[in-house]
């Protein structure tokens, strides 16, 4: 049969004049039906009209193309000729549904109308066809309900106000004495349907029309005009859809899984959406509609028995029992079940992918009413993924590109037992993931202290900084009242693999009394908390939480990656622990070994101190030459674990400041040690006061002013490695200057650290291979990069700092103004989560052109914290980097997307995009 | 006569080998002897070896190239024969002088020895061919001296050490019992020279040469050596000459001026050095020797008649005194006036400039010794530029050439009186030029109280801040004891063309009891000080000071400029008076007008922080209408002034924290005045700090936060603009947005300017042209100026924080490091002071050739503080910027810095560069 119109596309009852590819013309509902249409699927017909009609719908002042009404016309006939019912029948009505559907699904943004076609003569054919009076007043009263809801836009008089619909059932409720709507009798739906269309007339001064075309095409008017409703439009900005998409109006003749017990509606998935396991996965209700399963009001029985026998025997439940109270599709209907498994396999081998489908069984009579893609768990998507790839459904690039990144990290982190119960008391960000309990300290002494006789802390603070990080060492998780996703407590968590909540701004500390408070909840010290870092949640009491596992198609799944992408990945990591660790996830080296943690720990930060309030370069090498054993110690460890691999080290980078005690005891106690007087001190703290340390007196601007630091820092890594080289261990040191900014500053440095490593190399009698380097992380790094990468041997993008300083924000203070650039899209994506790549990142690729020009061998990475985002890492594969750096716990994630950052430059043609 | 060597270039006596020209090959002074010689005029004769041998003698272990020494040899020869005289002989010794001359003068670098050729037995010779043995042996004992110093290395023993020969002097003239040198007699210098080579025999174990031409060799290899002594190299380091450029070695024959009253010798100018008058300028000194001029160890007297004569009147001496006590050259050698005085303006005509000349009288006879480029004060460059110009000496655009621009700005402040006393009890650094005295004041409210009365006022200060602008602004200057050239004082300061010293370290400051002290200085509240804000220096009590003045000839001059030059020149002026000043100095309108500091007026802070305290849109809307009609009135004021010209006006700008008051009792007081706590207005400052405020919540940052903010703004320009308009007045208000950073930002807030626009031209019933703009000051602006100039109709540079943020510098903490960084040059400038061409420049190329690819016809300018810096102007015009703007007083000196750089845009060939 030829097409009726153009812009209408037929589809069930033999014909299927759309396919799935079509989604942009006719919306992911109308493409996937025509599509199951086209596989011979029984889907009950109907038409779909395209999107092109919206545009034109909005382009002509709310008016239709020539002939659409004629079309619309015919199809109507085409599906009344194919079910044998006719619209508007008294005797045996047909009724459709008119829903909306755009090319990406926008859930619940716009409008559906249901049971389309009753009126009350029609009402009356229903009454007869189904052989039940109930069912057809109250599919009319669903109707009246929705359609002056939808179409004719009555709804709640303000914001606090109850559904006006949803009032008068109350109110019928309580005259009748019963408490739920099913109580309801064919009588009362009457005197529903009569005081709906009464409230409709009184508020909107027309009734429910009576003749279903009009019925129709209103409904189709609304459906166009919900497009651009206030939801519509301010979901598809927060989603950039742009607004000439337009939506699709689906006209599908209705079928019901409600008529009696040989009747049923069902939804499910082709594997596991929460293991991946394989094989059907649903639940099914008899006698009911698809609403009543969404909706949950009835418990859903099991399609299989397999699935059915495992949750009986968990729950534990006979099985002579669950055979009669709970049997499955598999036992209620099976022809009918023999048929679905059958569509449900051919479904996945057509779509080669995990289905979500929806289904109506109408007097036995099955009928397929939607299939798409099954949205799954992190760890079903990786199981999904390998197990198609091994049955030859997929290609393994396609396995790799159908697992978010970001999932990745859900398997490395302990998670709450999904089972338990919890009574959360705030919410701030996720800064870092795993759930965790403990009990609550208020300072790194205290965490220490209490965590060394063995038990589990928290560590709560305001805010954190460098000085605490032996507490939040040994902390189980860190919560903080400020800052943001890039704080120093969320950084150096994720850097630690801890769990973390920060910027909890709900939280009142009151360090005094030792206690923290939030809406109402007051928490004392050693009293227990439990953290969920992945979901932003602080929780009173202990929660049980589960241990991650790694299952073996995980590490199948990261080594089919490892085969596809060009990037190396390294761990920023600055004990042997985190190396330890990064190394089993797989790093090819540390990126970034930061030194300044290492001057904290308690019995070094004395002789820092002293160093700092050195009068000359003597004094201060004096102070230098206590700490230098331990930090020789520190990179024999790292180089020792990562032997073989290169391993970054960054020399001091934080302003000298930072290092200087902040309380007034520990002033006084410190001027004790180092034999001067507290006032002297905060004199030396003054003078050190800096009005924008982020732009102040630190990284390599200490060498120059301070070169024994720097030379000590040399001393020690490089006497590290010549006495691992004497164990027969490879270490590979990489000397990263920070913050370079002109080539001469590179160029001292770097020849007082050459000078050092001859010194040690003829102390030590042996030699070892190491390189100099600098972060790039100053504008005029990148823009003079040709005259820096002349003189170094690497690059390492500090993306946080050259963040900061291309845009001009400070991350500490971004929070007053970051959250409203982001939501109002001002920002496309917060910059200091994805690289930016049209400001940070040009500045990148310049920095790349001009470093690369100079010097062909120059060795480039990144190390900030966008080394770990998949959207960075798939910028810097584009950018031409070698190498990404990012927490250990993040690797994964980056061997993932570095693997569909290389898949996707090969991919030539643009590939049907599931969602 | 052919050349006898080819590295060995002879002059004088009819020869002329080299030229002027020749400055590389023979140096400065050698040159230009070879010129004088060319010119025929009376050199001694001599011969320069050039210093291609300097660079032989180190590539080749000390040695001389193949017939050097043949070469001299003849030279000498040559000029024994040119003079009469036999070099070593005992009759009629030929005496010489060896000097080092390198292509740039590097005045004191390098040595020179005197009178060379003395030996026991040619002393003889000299004192018969004198007649004068105390001469004699006065030339003897001095080169003993030079030679044991300058040849031979005996040096003091150490740093506080005296000179050896001094001390031997010094011993003699005691045991003599005289005082002055010149008392000695023949016999005791005759003494003295055995004591002086006994010395030099016991220290460096070897005598004076008695062979001249041994005495020459090792002169000459001294003055090559010299070449790399710790001096010469360091101070090549600072002026960034080359190593290998080397040294050339002039050997000349000896004259002598002071052989008996038939002798004489001088310095002259060919114009007064002071004022740039022309005619000769200079002294004279009869029977004596050039160092005696140049030590003024005796007075000189006048070589005209003219200047003699208005020397004696203001010196209360009568015509018949002078013409017997200080006779003039012209009036005691009549006859060598004359040819001096033709010679002289041959000079003038052959150089096309000022000279500066060194004479000598041998009995009556003129020989030249020297001539160079005359150096003069700011006010003489630009009359002789102007009268040379006029006289057909140069043409404009040499003239224009001859000026350094920094020295116009000399023209525009008073200055200290030159006659004055002054106790200087500090030194500072020279932030903003001009001499001022006032009572000192410690706080801005005493400056406005104590100015009010009429008296004058210095505002001392730790430090200021933007809440300091209403006592800045009634000071006659500025001192602070903190902050660098770039800090809030001494930028304000400038714009406001106030005299400043800031960072005036010694300084302190005890606010409490109202003193400043400095090195043991102490000065109460309400003692005089006075201010050399061009030297830096404090000084105690008030010194008289001088008006500046304008003379036509500068205008004259600075209308040359206009004519070549293409950038644009505006001011930065905030008020009516400065706008006006700025249009006086030849301003072609504002380019940066910022709107902050009319918030800090008294009158007007209460409500900007009622504004600011507000919570919500519609109290600060409330605040802000209570300062719109003030803001009206300022730009009115400033619009009118520049009539015609374009007024570019930035929105607000600074964090809303800089707003709020510091003091206790200032918040007691604020808190009362708007009914709040002063626990809460804490709070709120609180609430408001920010780590790194440079990158905080600034700028459009504070526009999109607070849209009231902009569009307050936006209404007091246009409203402004249109009530001009209805008086005939043409005003054209450009709207600057600062610190944008992203397209949106911009294209958000111009929409809400346009609205207000919209709204004001309908109210008025009068529309104005205006255009909206932004600044370019983060680095993201320029990669993505591409975007924003697609939308802006104007950007304007603001290099002061583009430059803090491409180095990643906070420039109000830079005082621990950068000095250093530019004293070992790893930064050539301060870039806060000139503009960085390879960093931030770049940048600017970047934004502005993206920029204009997007839009045409957008106009860019630069708007921070080094549109005043000359160097950083002739940058601007080589980026092809439309204009610079800068501080009004620095105006003169962007115009002429302007059209150097077209002048020299079109310069093909290099021209011969006087130094």
């Amino acid at each position: 049969m030829g097409r009726i119109h153009p812009e209408i596309f037929f589809f069930g009852a033999g014909v299927a004049e759309g396919r799935a590819s079509m989604r942009n013309l006719l919306g992911g509902k109308g493409a996937n039906l025509s599509e199951m249409a086209s596989l011979k699927l029984p889907v009950p017909p109907g038409f779909t009209i395209s999107t092109e009609v919206c545009n034109y719908f909005y382009d002509h002042g709310h008016k239709y193309p020539k002939g659409l009404a004629d079309g619309v016309a015919k199809s109507v006939a085409r599906v009344e000729k194919a079910l044998g019912r006719k619209f508007g029948d008294a005797q045996n009505p047909l009724l459709v549904s008119v829903r909306s559907g755009a090319r990406v699904s926008m859930p619940g943004m716009m409008d559906t109308v249901l049971n389309l076609g009753l009126t009350d003569e029609t009402v009356q054919g229903l009454e007869k066809v189904s052989g039940n009076p109930r069912f057809a007043w109250d599919s009319y009263r669903r109707f009246c309900q929705m359609f002056g809801d939808v179409v004719l836009g009555l709804k709640p008089e303000d914001k606090n106000a109850a559904d006006p619909f949803e009032e008068i059932i109350d109110h019928k409720k309580i005259t009748r004495g019963v408490k739920q709507d099913t109580d309801l009798n064919v009588d009362d739906l009457q005197e529903l349907v009569s005081e709906f269309r009464a409230l409709i007339r009184s508020r909107v001064g027309c009734d429910i029309p009576q003749d279903p075309n009009e019925q129709l095409w209103m409904a189709i008017g609304a459906v166009f005009g919900s497009w651009n409703n206030d939801r519509a439009i301010a979901y598809r900005r927060i989603n950039n859809i742009p607004g000439d998409w337009g939506t699709a109006v689906t006209v599908q003749s209705m079928v019901f899984g409600n008529l009696g017990d040989d009747c049923a509606t069902g939804v499910a998935f082709t594997r596991d959406p929460g293991t991946g396991e394989k094989g059907i996965y649903g639940e099914f209700l008899p006698n009911a509609q698809g609403e009543d399963v969404v909706a949950g009001i009835r418990t859903g029985r099991y399609i299989s028995i397999k699935a059915s026998r495992v949750w009986a025997e968990r729950s534990g439940i006979s099985e002579a029992e669950r055979a009669s109270n709970f049997s499955t599709l598999e036992e209620s209907f099976p022809a009918v079940y023999k048929e679905f498994l059958k569509i449900s396999n051919q479904l996945e081998r057509h779509f080669r992918d995990c289905q979500d489908m929806e289904f109506t069984i109408e007097r036995n009579r099955l009928f397929m009413l939607q299939t798409r893609t099954g949205k799954r768990t992190a760890e079903a998507a990786v199981r999904i993924a390998v197990d198609m790839a091994d049955e030859k459904l997929i290609d393994r690039k396609t396995a790799l590109r159908r697992v978010e990144p970001e999932q990745l990290e859900q398997f490395l982190h302990p998670r709450l037992d999904p089972g338990a119960k919890k009574n959360v008391i705030a919410r701030g960000l996720p800064a870092s993931p795993g759930a965790v309990n403990g009990e609550v300290v208020f300072s790194a002494d205290e965490a220490v202290a209490v965590a060394a006789s063995g038990r589990k802390v928290i560590l709560v603070r305001v805010e954190t900084s460098p000085e605490d990080i032996h507490g939040m060492n040994v902390a189980e998780g860190i919560l903080t009242a400020r800052g943001g996703m890039t704080s120093h407590a969320a950084v150096v968590a994720r850097g630690m693999g801890k769990c973390c909540v920060a910027g909890c701004s709900a939280l009142e500390i009151d360090y005094g009394a030792g206690t923290m408070s939030a809406n109402g909840a007051v928490i004392r010290r050693g009293e227990y908390i439990t953290l969920d870092g992945s979901a932003g949640e602080v929780i009173a009491g202990r929660v049980a939480t589960v241990d991650p596992e790694m299952p073996p198609f995980f590490k199948k799944f990261l080594s089919w990656a490892d085969k596809e992408r060009r990037l190396g990945v390294r761990a920023n990591a600055d004990t042997p622990h985190d190396a330890r660790v990064a190394r089993d996830f797989g790093a090819e080296g540390i990126g970034l070994c930061r030194t300044e943690h290492m001057f904290f720990e308690p019995e070094r930060i004395e002789a820092v101190r002293e160093m700092i309030m050195a009068e000359n370069a003597k004094q201060r090498g004096k102070a230098l030459a206590k700490i230098l054993p331990m930090q020789r110690g520190d990179f024999a460890g790292i180089l020792k674990e990562m032997a073989g691999l290169p391993v970054t080290i960054r020399l001091l980078d934080p302003p000298l400041h930072e290092f200087l005690p902040r309380e007034e005891d520990e002033i006084r106690d410190l001027a004790i040690k180092i034999g001067t007087t507290p006032e002297h001190l905060k004199q030396v703290r003054e003078s050190l006061f800096e009005f924008n340390p982020m732009l102040g007196h630190r990284g390599s601007r200490l060498g120059i002013s301070y070169p024994e630091i720097y030379k000590a820092q040399a001393r020690a890594i490089l006497e590290a490695a010549c006495e691992l080289r004497k164990q027969n261990v490879k270490a590979m040191p990489e000397i990263m200057l920070p913050l370079i900014g002109e080539r001469k500053e590179f160029e001292i440095l770097a020849s007082e650290i050459r000078e050092v490593a001859a010194e040690v190399f003829k102390e030590q009698g042996v030699k070892v291979a190491y390189t100099i380097g600098t972060m790039i992380e100053v504008p005029r790094a990148c823009v003079t990069a040709d005259q820096i990468g002349a003189v170094a041997e690497f690059f390492s993008f500090g993306t946080n700092d050259l963040t900061q300083m291309t845009y001009g924000i400070s991350r500490d203070d971004s929070g007053k103004f970051l959250d409203d650039y982001v939501r109002r899209e001002i920002y496309k994506k917060d910059p200091f989560q994805e690289l930016d790549p049209n400001g940070v990142g040009e500045l990148m690729r310049i920095g790349i052109e001009r470093g690369r020009k100079a010097n062909k061998s120059l060795k480039i990475g990144i190390c900030g914290e966008h080394g770990g985002d998949p959207a960075s890492v798939k910028l810097c594969h584009r950018l031409g980097l070698d190498y990404v750096s990012c927490s250990p716990y993040r690797i994964p994630v980056a061997r993932l997307a570095a693997a569909q950052a290389a898949i996707e430059a090969t991919q030539t043609k643009k590939e049907f995009k599931d969602v």
